[in-house]
């Protein structure tokens, strides 16, 4: 384990985040908010670690598979504590598990809260929440490779282990312009969803807000209701942005090449899109006019499919109250979740693809005994080492899922909320059903249920492996 | 597809289970029951399809694994259908989708029943439903193979279709004396529990019926309250032999053989031994003295772990009553199951165990990249085949979960009752949770569900392959 290099990436991303929390702080400043004095004394004591770490240079910097999984895993981890400083200095969290809970929650991009009273949270801070979403969104290591030659040529393992879906590929040759693209891609769209949202009536605040938390896909709002508040056309917006963040950009970067026919003949994309949809009618149909009409069922459902399949959480209902059936066409959707390569979570939908293609390809395999198929994606063969990967990675998740369950079932709450609080985590999705239901908060879960919840969080966002080797007792071993 | 082999073997099935009928047509007689008339016209009509198909021997026996997995599928659904005239026939359940439901829960040895009232039915008939479930653990098809040279020499894959485990191993060279002594130990250990449970003072129709049911890990009782009205005593024999017939019978037979270290070496049977000691003990602790005392709070929950993990059903407390950790527990320990090669439903131990052991070796190898290690069980390596087809019973498991979830949920009932319904149903363990729980019966359900829960049934007894099979489209190309 080389654990110079391991100090100096940490450094940079203590740095890095606490320059971030300039913007907060400025925002403190415009709005003349207490919370000003919390940002400053955050942003110093990381600068004090940050720059305290990078001080020696590390002159190996040498790094492998394992060094990858375990230095993103160290780095979230570190990337949350500092990040709930604000909320527990600025006396809006004055629980230390609580103030954690909500900064991996942001990081994480689940948006699940503590918080019960949104609206009476001072400004500054709400703004943190979106932007850790933001940040945590397309990856944070990812944002400092495209700034600093971090590790050699190296990086891309820290690339593997931070972004979604069961294999990487490098749109250029230089890791470094890859992370440039991505992020200014990312940038570009968040911006645009911002545009959006003010031309369609929305205040500027709340525009920043929702979109940063549209981008990463996360699901933290600035007001008590969620997006039930805001208008039709916004929360049509809302959704066809949180359908855009859950593709993958690679097929953005198609489009910017001018590849249009390629990117839309991607299959992933398509059955992405094709659950979305036949998710959508299904749960329209089975409201049969709780809106008042076909067209405001297609609405709701059409948002809160998009929501819960991109893992954002935004809610515009109560959707606890809905048919049994769509309830569960919902925690389905909550487990497939996005496209690898999004900013989105969840098992992810080129995962569930290739688990049904490999059924179906064994089911004809013991009719033909004698006929060996390989699996196709996207008019490729796909490599062994990717299907065995995502075999282990469902293991993995099942393994992880039930034990969690029994952890939360410790605590007085019925089954289907430990269920879908442990699915909602894992998927950082952020609301489950009825004790973690769309109108509920997680602040009546004990603390060891909350600290089941954050590492499943983390867990969740970074796709198992990067945490799950920090407790393999062989990681540490000379 | 060899169809004048899969008539013949059909034909035979039906005899089989026609002699089979005669056994509760004697106890009609000797209660003088009116079903009688029920099960001779049965037994007739039996007589007559399965002569009329045995009636041309095929001259090709020629058989392949896709023909095992096909036979083995039709075998069971016509086995079904014909088990389920008694019923129909003699009145006791008037509606045809109703009484396929009984038969099917009975041979599958799941146990879910759809009476209300069993004590209220005649006795002919509660013992043919005890019988099924004896004929249907140990498997049909392998009872008919230890009589008759059914396919020349190829009946390993009707043996590899029909029991349970990934893989299956012949005691002794010959499928034919495989299958007699398989059946002989079946035998000797019911005879074993019905001699234990008279001198334990169980009245002798009592013992005969829970002695069919527990060896069959199936669940059927004969009273309302299942086993809760018999006294301690007998509840701790039936969880001795409930655990006993979750055992690999492959143990006996090296018992048998005084191979008696090697069977306790054995690492399945530690890990369900080590399963069951644990899951009862956790349980017992969360119970807080529920009944009077921690030994009676051990005896309950030993029972019904032991119940729910072999897939039993059996039932002595209402554990829909017990605490949600102690819910979970129990829940959990039915998708696990029993050991592979025991007459016992689930996931299996051993395919658990594997899963486990491959996460491991893959959180190593991404660790350690340059080592490939295999996965070794009971000091043997284990071919990757084993650990691929492992994955895809995960997978295709997970997948009717799914599906026969969603269809469940478009009833009136909640989550719970459907999850652990679909549970019940695929594990065929018999009895789940609230509408699905062991005070409850499945008659409310609605016919599209009980469709799907007699699919479910049969896919998990025949551990899903030869049941998708035959919707696989390929299966009948030629």
């Amino acid at each position: 384990m080389n654990y110079k290099l391991m100090r100096y990436v940490i450094g940079w991303l203590i740095i890095f985040e606490s320059v971030f929390m300039c913007l907060p702080a400025m925002v403190a400043v415009i709005y003349r908010e207490d919370a000003f004095f919390a940002f400053m004394l955050s942003i110093g004591i990381g600068m004090l670690f940050g720059v305290t770490l990078i001080w020696k240079k590390p002159q190996n910097k040498q790094m492998y598979a394992k060094e990858g999984f375990v230095i993103v895993g160290i780095s979230w981890i570190v990337l949350s504590i500092f990040g709930a400083m604000p909320f527990l200095l600025s006396g809006t969290i004055p629980n230390v598990v609580d103030a954690l809970f909500e900064s991996v929650s942001g990081f994480t991009t689940t948006g699940a809260t503590i918080l019960g009273d949104i609206e009476s949270v001072e400004k500054s801070v709400l703004f943190w929440r979106s932007f850790t979403h933001w940040i945590g969104g397309m990856g944070v290591l990812v944002f400092i490779m495209a700034v600093l030659p971090l590790a050699g040529g190296n990086n891309i393992y820290l690339m593997k282990a931070e972004s979604t879906g069961p294999s990487i590929s490098k749109l250029v040759p230089k890791m470094k312009t890859t992370a440039l693209i991505l992020y200014g891609m990312y940038f570009a769209m968040t911006i645009l969803e911002m545009l959006v949202l003010l031309i369609a009536g929305a205040p500027f605040f709340d525009a920043v807000n929702i979109s940063f938390s549209t981008a990463g896909t996360g699901g933290f709002a600035i007001k008590n209701d969620s997006l039930a508040g805001y208008s039709t056309t916004i929360q049509n917006i809302v959704t066809v942005f949180m359908i855009l963040f859950g593709v993958n950009f690679n097929i953005y970067y198609l489009i910017l090449c001018k590849k249009v026919v390629n990117a839309l003949k991607n299959s992933e994309l398509r059955v992405y899109l094709g659950i979305l949809f036949g998710a959508t009618l299904l749960v329209a149909i089975n409201l049969q006019g709780m809106f008042g009409s076909f067209k405001a069922d297609m609405q709701q459902s059409a948002f809160q499919v998009a929501s819960v399949m991109t893992s954002t959480g935004f809610v515009t209902a109560d959707y606890d109250l809905w048919p049994e059936f769509s309830k569960n066409i919902l925690v389905l959707a909550m487990l497939i979740g996005a496209c690898a390569g999004s900013t989105g979570g969840g098992i992810k939908v080129v995962r569930v693809m290739l688990l049904i293609k490999t059924l179906i390809k064994e089911l004809d395999t013991s009719v033909h005994s004698r006929s060996i198929k390989k699996i196709k994606l996207n008019g490729r063969f796909i490599e062994h080492e990717v299907i065995r990967s995502v075999n282990v990675f469902m293991v993995a998740y099942m393994a992880l899922f039930v034990v969690s369950m029994l952890i939360l079932s410790l605590d007085h709450l019925d089954f289907v909320s430990n269920f879908t609080a442990v699915a909602a985590m894992i998927n950082n999705t952020g609301p489950g059903l009825v004790a973690a239901g769309p109108i509920e908060n997680f602040a009546g879960f004990s603390v060891l249920s909350k600290l089941v919840c954050i590492f499943d969080m983390l867990a969740g966002r970074l796709e198992l492996f990067p945490l799950l080797i920090l407790f393999a007792p062989s990681t540490w071993r000379k």
